[in-house]
């Protein structure tokens, strides 16, 4: 046990511990190192999954001691990572693996004595690029210049990924030059939820899904990505963007993708990617002639969330702008499967509710044997099955169906979420995506993370609306803050005879 | 309120008080009375559904008062009608309703005055025969003969109806003759049952369930009534019957109707019942040349019962006997939904545990992509879809999927039964299935009885299947009781590389 000094004895055997591993974190004192990468990192070794001898390495460009470092890391696991971070021997024993190492992007000061430590040809080393984009480049042409790049060498790289089609290629480029497409982890963080995975499962390990999930069956699916924060301090970063490019382009188009996507022959990552790229290929272009139809933008103004008063889009940015914090638009796969049948996508910041989740609505029954029924009881009205999976806040799954009131009485009907979750029967903490989606990376499991040919692909789709706006003499429509969005939003879908879901189970 | 005064006044509106009636049963004070049908009477009585201006009758041969039949079905009720029995004003407000007459059943003597009490003819007036088949027509007669049969009169009877195809038909002739067909409520209390309520709202107000429901998606049906009590004294009458035609012919046919019936156009009861009828047409013949091969006949000898020891058939019988106290059966319904999905059935006394069920089980995915998986984690194995519905002793639906074990190790899957019933979130009393039926028989809904054909089609699958017995040298295989019967009920379905369902969760 001398290596594998597993803190945690509980740790059930599918944890195996991995072999010890380097993972050097550019911009290892940003927000996604304290709030995300380092806790998932803690969790992952206090499950004993991450062993004593692995190294993790934070990189910035200020003069910092290992010693300070760790401290300032301690500061944001005891915020951040919840209970387990109150076991003071374990954060210890996290915070040992950690150093800090100052780099210069903009010259080779520093990097020979940083290639240096790195001897063991064997051991995985990943990096880490949690910088902007404009940075992948640079960064990566150092690795390979200094030797640190070999077959074991892989690169995590987050969005966004370029601002459309070009300048993805451009920052794809700039990796390939280093980094076969094999060592490249684009990570979407949406990919590694528990309830994501849990689609896949129930999809492909039932029999009972796979006939009932097509055009024949399924009325529409909704896509909801739904914020409360706002942009804030962010603004001038977000203003460049915008939500379809922030959200709709990656997790979004993702999750379409899997809900969509045909039974891949394997588990192998390039069976699931390939047919999640046929998906995005096969998506209708949304352009000029037709984006005033199927697709929604909306900006927020002053309003109140969760009961606060909060400011207006223009207001934290400082001044006017076109960019849109909300996007609804109506999507179709154009293929056997899927044709005729809507992909309602919406996202936003500013939203009444913070919530993720897919909903897929069934067809309705062809003929309601329950008619009379439904006349003297009006609730037992038949409604759709819809399969919910929910994201966030809280992850799970749930299928609405009608069942039989129980009683003695004539027969009535409800319509009843069942939990298809078993989460809460194991109880525990819920872990973060990021945790599977690091260690993903450390065993070298590319199944969850974005092919460029996906990006490629994305943008395909996403650049052609951009366009349509760009063209159209229409702003975005205004929202209150604290609304589900302009009423437009409503309407896109309202006019097909369908509403949005909204849980009350 | 006067003549609605209703006890409890908690009840749903869906329980809005029957209209007073009559209800009179012959064989008052025999053991269905004093066990299920007084019992049922009294809990809609103390749910409000029974109004104080109805009437309910005792008829036997013995000479008893009016306060005599109250006191006795006092005690009754105490012992078999739960917590709602300790209400004395609850139970003082229904035994009000009750009176006695004694009747002979061999002579007019007494008829007449007991036809001047009903002179209400546009009151309904149910005559329940609790009495043995043989003097069903009698009674009828009588009941004629003293002008006490009118449009509104019900005539309840239960099984069983006959012996043999022919002895059904001379009963059902003999009611033919005094009654409508649509006044003749035969009772199978298995139809009155939450769970099988539940099969039929299930299968038509799901959009889910009904494009599954066909011989590509299931593999196999089971239908398992196992009870642990023997037949005791009761040896005699039971001598003269067996499980076939004691429990195959009757509940296990209907409930295999339910399952396989055709989506009906309504909820009219002959809309149900010309469905069930066709399913019954259209099972494979058993006679004797495949009896052999799809049938098994037991019989148990002494053994141990819940922890108890206890005799054999014969030795409770005191005679060697052919009859069969267990019966397994392979049955198929030959039609395009149905064609070469097999239907197991099983029924038997003394058997491990006393359990009623229906196992729909779905076919396996037609290719797994979580080979690999399960090769490292062999509980991850995939298994087929099943949806369990339970009759008793604890009624409720379940349906096993895989799903996702959550954390964020390696995906690994698990068989996992997910509750469908919400009949636990109602809490309260569950209804007693002759509750719902004697409500059914006042409104005079025919849906959950059983159609003269029906009974006549049952018959004529069974007929053959004890003429090929009779015709064989072989006596019923004896079983241990407390076991699940002859291994040869195993083999019978083994050998077709399946296994009788046990529920592991």
């Amino acid at each position: 046990m001398s290596v594998y000094s597993v803190p945690s004895t509980s740790q059930p055997p599918h944890l195996a511990p991995l072999a010890p591993f380097d993972l050097v974190i550019f911009g290892g004192t940003g927000d996604l190192a304290l709030r995300k990468l380092l806790p998932a990192l803690f969790h992952r070794y206090a499950d004993g999954q991450i062993v004593a001898a692995a190294r993790i390495v934070g990189i910035a460009r200020d003069e910092r001691s290992d010693e300070a470092y760790r401290g300032k890391i301690r500061e944001a696991l005891i915020q951040f990572a919840g209970e387990q971070a109150q076991q003071t021997e374990v954060l210890d024993g996290f915070l040992a693996l950690l150093s800090y190492r100052r780099l210069d992007l903009s010259s080779d000061s520093g990097w020979p004595e940083f290639a240096a430590e790195f001897t063991d040809a064997e051991r995985v080393r990943v990096f880490y690029l949690a910088v902007g984009p404009d940075l992948f480049g640079v960064v990566s042409d150092r690795l390979q210049s200094h030797g640190l790049v070999n077959p074991k060498t892989r690169v995590v790289v987050e969005k966004p990924l370029g601002k459309d089609g070009i300048s993805a290629d451009a920052i794809n480029d700039a990796l390939a030059r280093v980094f076969n497409e094999t060592q490249i982890f684009r990570i979407d963080h949406y990919l590694g939820k528990e309830t994501v995975q849990n689609l896949t499962a129930l999809r492909f390990s039932n029999a009972l899904f796979e006939p009932l999930w097509k055009a024949e069956h399924i009325d529409h699916v909704q896509i909801t990505v739904a914020e409360t924060v706002g942009v804030e301090s962010r603004a001038p970063y977000y203003d460049k963007s915008g939500a379809l490019r922030d959200m709709v382009q990656n997790h979004l188009l993702q999750l379409l993708c899997l809900v969509a996507m045909e039974p891949p022959s394997s588990l192998a990552a390039d069976a699931i990617r390939d047919e999640k790229l046929k998906v995005l290929r096969a998506l209708r272009p949304i352009e000029n002639g037709n984006a005033a139809a199927f697709t929604v933008r909306g900006q927020y103004k002053a309003g109140a969330v969760e009961g606060r008063a909060v400011p207006g889009y223009a207001q934290e940015l400082g001044a006017q702008s076109l960019t849109e914090t909300f996007v609804a638009l109506k999507a179709e796969v154009k293929n056997w499967r899927w044709a005729g049948v809507p992909f309602y996508l919406r996202t936003g910041k500013r939203l009444a509710e913070r919530v993720s989740e897919i909903v897929v609505t069934f067809r309705q029954v062809p003929h309601s044997i329950f008619e009379g029924l439904t006349e003297q009881d009006p609730s037992s009205r038949l409604q759709p099955n819809k399969l919910v999976l929910r994201l966030q806040p809280d992850e799970g799954v749930k299928l609405w169906l009608m069942n039989k009131v129980p009683g003695p009485g004539g027969l009535r009907l409800r319509h009843v979420p069942l939990d298809m979750s078993f989460a809460a029967a194991f109880g525990g903490r819920q872990a973060d995506a990021y945790e599977r989606l690091l260690m993903d990376v450390v065993r070298g499991n590319p199944m969850l993370f974005m092919r460029r040919d996906e990006v490629d692909a994305a943008w395909k789709w996403i650049d052609p609306i951009r366009a349509a706006w760009a063209a159209s003499a229409e702003a975005p429509r205004p929202y209150t803050a604290g609304s589900w969005g302009p009423s437009a939003a409503v309407a896109l879908i309202e006019r097909d005879g369908r509403t949005w879901h909204e849980d009350a189970g």
